[in-house]
């Protein structure tokens, strides 16, 4: 294919709003990617365009069938002036995991970091600077073929969209309260839960309804066949620190293989903290909980970064973890993640990605 | 609400396709139904337009997080000359059956009825009178807000699109063979599996793909659970005729509660043979097979009607039902449906809905 991204540039842009007004997913930046694909051709005709409305046919399969993936990952404007992305081949080899499972045809992750990349240098004025604010990014691809049959599509769009970011949640860094599902189920072996799927999502919406009605921010998902072992928390993976040993689910097929999970695994294993995946049993975490072993809880994902978990609800019963208090490993942990996503802690992984005008794919 | 049904008329109308390149799904008629949601307003401006692309920004919900339903039922252009619905309010409870579960707001199921028999009359020229054609009607709500979060949408489209359909299967009412999965999971007890929502049809592709591939047409579903209880056969419920007695998978939360399995059940009452729900394992099936007591076995959905299955394959070994040959009570089945959806069957339930114009909900 043609690797070459056009770029048009927006004569109209917008206002941005105050930092103090971003809240998650409000406002979106002056541009966007698109990149269209059929089956004849391929993927095609990459460009950045000014942000606007996509026209579909009504009978677009992303309509009706849900063929659809996305991702999620954020860039930083650090003090030192650069911009900063955090693993993102990571985020473009999940998509095309997503995209194999959802019989989605692999985009070219090379040129969707490029993509990425050009998408970012173009609305770098739309990054915002101030602490704990970011730029959100969400790639995305969707059916497009105008056709009611239950089979994959022969068109897709994948496009990347931009929203300057404050916290995700509006307690911050603060602990969350959580409310144990034991009726709904988010998804199970055999099926789609490892994919970053608009299904999934839909699928979680009526149980994040009741832990709101219950006082409680996210839910945390028990698994679909013994419903017992825990799996996520709202849409972050979960880790409990137990006497010292933090442990959190394997990835066992109905949960997502979040790359803050697997970032803190490694930085739990560089700072010599043992750290276990494996099957965890709600009784597990309250049984330590009743012998004063459970010393830690915090979900994971690229949007909270690290969420401790203050409370825990489970069948009418609550359990408050460390006092309702962030953590001290939570802390650290959050410390030293955002850290080197911002540049200010020495990054030993060569995790941060600095993003650098690269001028060869680009025409204008 | 207003409730008063504005129609705006295409000015520019469509070839129609021959009855023979019909297909399913691949053509569209010269209008459609829409309706607007805010919070604030409910749902709002009921209106028959042009059928016409959709403007939808990129962040909208449905895009991300798969919030969306969806119904099908056809219309008859029968031998009296009449425009025939089949139960086309079970339909519109369902819808509201699965808006419930999506977090959805309610649709007014009267209007959403008189939506579509306006939206039939402004198009009855696209109704196909050849023997097995229909018009496929396809209502359907997105969440249309644009905002990247994953809680439930504030603005939604309820929206019906029409399309002439020839049968389903390229096969016919001929036997087809079906694929057992025993990998891949379509839905489990808890998640959305009896809503009639895209991401249970995105998480069928891959295991579509495979019994295409094991030269089946459809899969055969086993629950999520254990792994044996049969749930589906694609997107339609499952009868099996053993010794006489049909048998077909209870209403379990898994499975979607089909119009045509329910008029099934009440036919096959109404004929006097026994028909039971309740679970059913696939060693139940098997080994009434190798004792010969598996006289039929058949799908049941809206596109098809009934489908008989021919063959299963299951973990490597081929069952052939009935020599491969539409069974007896199949082929009574179908006729009496489908001669009741077109009025040449006495249709003693008061199924079928004559279409008449109603001009009280009409502004031109
Ligand atoms: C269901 C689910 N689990 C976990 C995560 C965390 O993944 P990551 O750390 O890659 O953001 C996400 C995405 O944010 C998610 O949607
Ligand atoms: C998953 C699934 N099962 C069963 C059916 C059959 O339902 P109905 O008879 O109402 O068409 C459908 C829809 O056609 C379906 O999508």
């Amino acid at each position: 294919m043609n690797k070459t991204i056009t770029i048009e540039l927006s004569t109209n842009k917008k206002p941005k709003p105050k930092a103090s007004e971003l809240g998650f997913g409000k406002y979106y930046t002056d541009h966007m990617f698109i990149m269209d694909y059929d089956a004849a051709t391929g993927w095609y005709n990459p460009r950045v365009v000014p942000y606007q409305p996509i026209s579909l046919d009504p009978a677009a399969k992303v309509f009706h069938y849900g063929q659809t993936i996305f991702e999620g990952l954020k860039a930083y404007l650090t003090d030192d002036g650069k911009i900063r992305l955090f693993r993102p081949e990571q985020n473009m080899a999940r998509l095309n995991r997503s995209n194999a499972r959802l019989s989605i045809p692999a985009v070219d992750e090379e040129l969707a970091i490029e993509a990425l990349k050009q998408l970012i240098l173009t609305d770098s004025d739309w990054i915002p600077s101030d602490a704990e604010t970011s730029l959100y990014v969400r790639p995305f691809v969707i059916a497009t073929e105008a056709q009611l049959g239950v089979n994959a599509s022969t068109q897709y769009m994948f496009m990347i969209i931009m929203s300057p970011v404050g916290s995700y949640y509006a307690e911050g860094i603060h602990p969350v309260k959580i409310h144990v599902e034991s009726h709904y189920v988010r998804a199970v072996r055999g099926g789609v839960g490892n994919a970053k799927t608009a299904g999934n999502y839909a699928a979680s919406l009526k149980a994040q309804e009741e832990a709101y009605a219950h006082g409680a921010s996210q839910v945390l998902w028990l698994d679909g066949v013994h419903r017992k072992y825990i799996e996520e928390v709202g849409s972050m993976n979960v880790f409990f620190n137990i006497d010292g040993t933090v442990v959190t689910p394997a990835l066992n097929g109905s949960i997502l293989d979040g790359i803050t999970r697997d970032s803190i695994i490694r930085l739990l294993k560089h700072m010599n903290v043992p750290v276990e995946e494996r099957q965890l049993s709600i009784d597990e975490v309250v049984t330590a909980h009743q012998e004063g072993r459970l010393v830690e809880a915090f979900g994971t994902g690229t949007a909270a970064v690290i969420s401790p978990i203050g409370e825990l609800t489970w069948e009418g019963t609550r359990y408050v973890i460390n006092g309702g208090n962030t953590g001290e490993l939570s802390q650290k942990l959050y410390d030293t993640l955002t850290g080197i996503q911002r540049g200010t802690v020495e990054d030993s992984f060569g995790w941060s990605v600095v993003v650098e005008p690269s001028e060869h794919l680009i025409s204008r």
